[in-house]
């Protein structure tokens, strides 16, 4: 597993501890880790703050010329709200740990030009399919349903 | 003027005062404000807190029945972030204060099935311009430039 990927999944951990939805997500440039979160709609009654979301919060005001070398990692396939920031950033490479729990905004990401990886992972799949089948009204209100 | 697109320009106004982006944006639900907001780039050091956004996040944690009938009201264009937003939500009547210093993603909201009203008003127009002549880098780095 990489490390990456795996840092991600240990924000989903955390999230899913604290009462919240399991999902995370890293930023990483050069080998580092710009930012990294996890979803907090239950946590601090958040809206916006989906997992990439708080990794890019968390990441900061960074220059262009760094988000646009930038790796984004998330448990799960990134929703609009959250593909659309990647396509504002200019991240080109974006690893999702599963989308068989959610199908989010891939084919538009590939339309711009992103490459993006899946990699159908054991873990991440269990921890949603948990979720979901223990909270499914709060799983429907963050992703608008 | 509309009393909700001058609710926007008055959040506008309020970020330009901060020393911030003068963008600014309310979302509506049977004729009153659930939510409103400003760009917080400059304010809150923030990557995400677009004005749209802002306004998402006050409005909180709606039923997807709320959000599906309300009408987001935005000082200018909506980038692709705050348009991914707007999808997630299902928000289904945008509008535009002006797309004539950004044009956003408005294409992809319409191939949505949004309905996007563009109104070219003169305040909003002047607002930006005045502030991207005053302050290019920090409107690139809003944009991801």
């Amino acid at each position: 597993m990489d490390t990456f990927m795996q840092a991600a999944i240990e924000e989903a951990r955390q999230g899913r501890d604290e009462g919240g939805i399991p999902i995370g997500s890293v930023i990483v440039h050069e080998g580092r880790i710009l930012g990294r979160g996890h979803n907090r709609r239950v946590q601090q009654g958040s809206a916006i703050l989906h997992g990439e979301m708080d990794a890019f919060e968390n990441a900061g005001r960074q220059p262009a010329a760094v988000y646009r070398e930038a790796t984004l990692y998330t448990t799960l396939s990134p929703c609009s709200m959250c593909s659309g920031a990647i396509l504002l950033y200019g991240i080109r490479h974006v690893i999702v740990g599963e989308n068989q729990t959610f199908m989010g905004e891939e084919a538009l990401l590939r339309s711009r030009g992103v490459r993006v990886e899946v990699l159908d992972d054991a873990t991440c799949i269990g921890m949603m399919r948990d979720f979901i089948a223990a909270k499914p009204e709060l799983w429907n209100e963050d992703i608008g349903v």
